[in-house]
């Protein structure tokens, strides 16, 4: 019997490759050897782990689906992909404790003027510095998928307050005091001190904090996002920033990735950026390839995947 | 019938100093005067919110309370006011909050590559550097009084495992899952990834933390220290960084304040100083003063105090 032919985008540690000696009998697994194009793979690859652009979509012929070993599939978005009956997975689920963690470190580095110690230091210069405590404040999380959860449960235990707003209508946790729908915006932003931004890039999130969202917040709060920068309208976050409206803003992603040099977040006086690693941690590619593993023998055996794509919804 | 003399040893923000509206008729508030030696002012006192220094207790001959606005009380361990009858309250409990929200901040900020981050930031360099995901470690408590509860609480929602020690008898709270004595000092030092350093300075834990200490740790952990710097031999610190059996360094506190300009700690890599400002809060004045002002109509009433410090014991 014809093995499935399964491709690996990319190069792994050797310990994550060493895990696919557990994919099924029926598989067989190749990797993009490196500097290659998927183009001239892809032709009889029926299952890919990695990337899919436009161009090479066209000569995936024998692709039934694609796992994405991250958890943003924006990427994925073309109308041939969405149009194609190819199956989309990806790694949601996997990112929220780290996601979490990260998110927090550019809240209370902000809060604690860790930038501004850390100015000290060079000079050798002992001052304390007004401090901002947080407890007592309220959260509002922007997407509550499971980075949003596994944030709001920590937000908790810092004696925050916590609301959130999602496009979906689903069930709160008991983490989240108020959930409410996208069309409520305007209410969820009047509470929030601490803006989370946690959900996914889509056209119905596309540049959703601007001018009007932003005025909307109380005085002097603060913004994180830890998700996609298209939700932030960043000339509008760098006009509340400049006027003390916003305090600060701890920054994963900016609109367009790197951020270019001409864009003023850069220089911006209470603004945190760091290069979209919220998602890095020692385990993540393990995990990733796991989930792709055990996968691949719901594959094999006919069972219905987890971790689908909506490709509809875009996440 | 003369009134008790109460001395405020600093002026204090307008608002604070306001509250004192509120104290008892029976007393009668003044404010030592800016650039006055409290010497000067001290002799018919009754009640002091401030420092007393050894010079100055020779003079206080009609003092009964000091309340120290702050929560170390070591400065007050000399043997003329150890050996006096007057009480000493101190603001024990008010500082659990922005202690824990600065202890996750130093924590994060080393994990998550903050430091790192805001270099790139100056030559607008976007780069994703691993980070280490916090989950799933122990974190050791060393100090389980209201700080360290307080970091507990958020440490459980961190998804670590929480284990403390602690000098005194106390009962075990739910957030931890094993309590030690410091005669079980390797034990719980054994199995601490992340060493979280709360206890007052006292003779018992001076240099607690020295070489023998960090080698009992696991390869590769972080120590916060948010209380005394007088707890660790800094030369087995800078032992165990420059070795890499540690991680890194988040330190509000050094063994001498400000930190020497010869210190090592200041150019170490993988360190974050703050000023010891890890108490800085908006609220913390008038959680002080209010404190101070709840205990005046106690004094007055005859009642007993609460936060008195035992002066054997030194916290």
């Amino acid at each position: 019997m014809e093995k499935i032919k399964v491709l690996i985008g990319s190069r792994q540690e050797p310990e994550v490759e060493a895990m696919l000696s557990d994919v099924p009998a029926e598989a067989e697994v190749h990797f993009l050897p490196h500097g290659e194009s998927l183009s001239a793979h892809i032709s009889d690859v029926e299952i890919l782990f990695g990337r899919l652009g436009e161009d090479e979509m066209s000569e995936a012929s024998a692709l039934r689906w694609v796992h994405q070993p991250h958890a943003g599939v924006e990427g994925f978005m073309y109308p041939a992909f969405k149009a194609s009956d190819v199956t989309l997975t990806n790694c949601r689920g996997l990112y929220g404790t780290q996601i979490a963690e990260h998110a927090f470190a550019l809240l209370l580095s902000l809060t604690r003027q860790i930038p501004t110690q850390l100015e000290f230091m060079k000079t050798k210069h002992w001052e304390r510095v007004p401090c901002v405590e947080l407890a007592g404040m309220t959260m509002g999380i922007l997407g509550l998928g499971g980075i949003g959860r596994a944030i709001a449960t920590r937000a908790r235990a810092f004696d925050f307050e916590v609301v959130a707003a999602d496009v979906e209508p689903i069930d709160k946790p008991d983490t989240v005091s108020e959930l409410y729908g996208l069309d409520e915006l305007a209410t969820f932003l009047a509470q929030t001190n601490i803006l989370m931004v946690c959900c996914p890039s889509t056209p119905e999130t596309h540049k959703l904090l601007s001018h009007a969202q932003f005025n909307q917040m109380p005085d002097g709060g603060y913004i994180v996002n830890v998700s996609r920068g298209k939700v932030v309208d960043e000339d509008a976050l760098i006009a509340v920033l400049q006027s003390g409206k916003l305090a600060g803003a701890g920054l994963d992603v900016t609109y367009i990735e790197p951020c270019p040099p001409d864009n003023p977040l850069w220089e911006q006086e209470n603004v945190i950026l760091t290069s979209h690693s919220a998602g890095a941690s020692q385990h993540i590619r393990t995990r990733a390839m796991q989930l792709f593993i055990d996968n691949l023998h719901r594959y094999v055996a006919g069972e219905p995947l987890v971790n689908v794509v909506d490709k509809q919804k875009g996440y």
